[in-house]
């Protein structure tokens, strides 16, 4: 592990149900594209509310992959 | 969208069991007094023991809404 | 409450469930040990991600107890 | 001056042409109501994407304001 | 004190003599008009400066107060 | 707008001008190869000087688009 | 001193006067059990309200100690 | 430019106008005294406000200037 | 005013005794070569500590002064 | 250089020896792939241990590229 | 891995040669007492300074270690 | 030292070998001009890249020194 480079990248998932779903949502749609990501930091958490209640979590994570050599 | 003025004011919801429904209950409390709330942005996640366990979530969110004309 | 004196320490816990699953993983932990903890922060929540998924949601947090004088 | 109580207040104006009238048309907007408004400090801006090109400035302004004894 | 909800302003007190009295001096506007305040926190100290001293201090604090139900 | 996963991504636009433009044309440059761009977020102004006065601005932005399904 | 190892730990003390005797408090307690306190860097100030005046000050400080050879 | 050293200094300039021309009015104030000046950051931006209306802008900035050798 | 620019500038205050005289005595240092200071902001707070208790307080405020024209 | 726009990517490297030769190894893997790498900036240093000791340093650091046009 | 707790600690090493060194000994010292330091992030870079020149290197640096179940 | 009044200033230092170096060139042209220079802070970290390899360090720092009386 001490020899590899990692790329990060920014994205933002949604969900209504919950903020893990909304970063669950995001991964399965980044791993379409990415191999080997590894870890993931949660940025930012907000949400649209319509009528007063919850409409949709939206969670902005970094993702961290390994760049294959 | 492009010429409305929104206000943003700052909440602290509770809740024995989640984030989510710490923020639930914070807007269910702001929507009897305020319309058009339009989304939230979570600032602080913090919590309060009781015998070693979680006994409430505290989730500090910042709520903007439409002002009216 | 006026006159306690508080320590805060910093511990990490985990969870392959959600992010509260994580904070009463470290508490169960930390309750083995310190006595009169009373509330926590959430500073940083990350996750690590196998096959795409998360594998496991990890969640710093500042526990803050009372100090016996 | 020195025995002066100020409240801030958080807004967000919106402009299709520019950060400054995005300012302006808050303070348009709280002028109806607040009376005594003394000075901004600009918290964030951000803008709203049509067709490749700026549709429109958003910009969070804490508002800081004079309450009458 | 696990189901209420709070609501925080910023104000900004004053004084010629100290931190704390600038901080006193806005919760004794602003308990004119807003029961039940619980809390508050400093979120920045400055001053205004005459003849190469301290004229009056200015303290930004917010506010935490239960929303009745 | 619930099931959106978005990628946001950080570019530096320069302009003699204004910062106005100096966004406009990080954007006017991002289009050539990114669809659906939707909205951003300055993060940092700064500039160059030249004979002490602004030889141009630059501002760094975030940029968020949709990702295609 | 080029050659010290310190620790710092955070702590939080209370006092109904003021913040300088908050601090005084935390170190007060704590060195009962720590010796070779050198410095403290205050990290948050707060208070808790009772009757709409300031019913004590709560200030969060890190103290740095010399851990011993 | 991999030898230089630069200085960093703090200035606030004013402008009724635009946050652009706080910036020059700045820079044209701080080249009577200063040689060399390179470059700029924006490190806060606020403004006056005078019947509901933006007075002037007052922007912070950091200018970075070579150092003779 | 709004002509004005301002030059900031970063000192470092010390007193036994307490926060507000350990800005005083910084402010007593400065004004014997700057003229026209006006506004101060209070940066950080730290101490040093003898035999378990505060042997003097150490602010660093960043102090603004108008710039002859 | 005024009319360049730039797009500034996240890289994460590593290396047993320093933090220097950790940039340094992050860059040898992204310029296979960037051209026209610019400069980059210190986001954060970590490392890991084993033994009790540095195992290998990992530099998060963004790096700016300019875009062809 | 995903069931474990850490504890986090804060430390200052010290070095007369580099900011490696100081993080190596600071780790040094902490393994007397700590089993199980996994990683550790640097939270702050500083020195002394004597007769012009670095006398010695100081960093802040937060070590994590899993705490025995 | 308890009587002190410090002055802190910000440079920026360059080397093509490492951070540590980017930090004594910039104290060794600073101590032309400042006597009684006492520590530094690390600000930030940047760095130059030609073909792909870092052509030099650029280190921002404060540096405190005492004013005389």
């Amino acid at each position: 592990m001490s020899d590899h480079v990692y790329k990060k990248i920014e994205l933002v998932g949604s969900s209504p149900k919950s903020i893990e779903e909304a970063v669950e949502n995001a991964l399965e749609r980044a791993r379409k594209t990415i191999r080997n990501m590894r870890w993931f930091e949660v940025a930012e958490t907000r949400g649209f509310i319509e009528d007063g209640k919850v409409d949709h979590w939206q969670v902005t994570l970094k993702v961290g992959f390994t760049l294959d050599k």
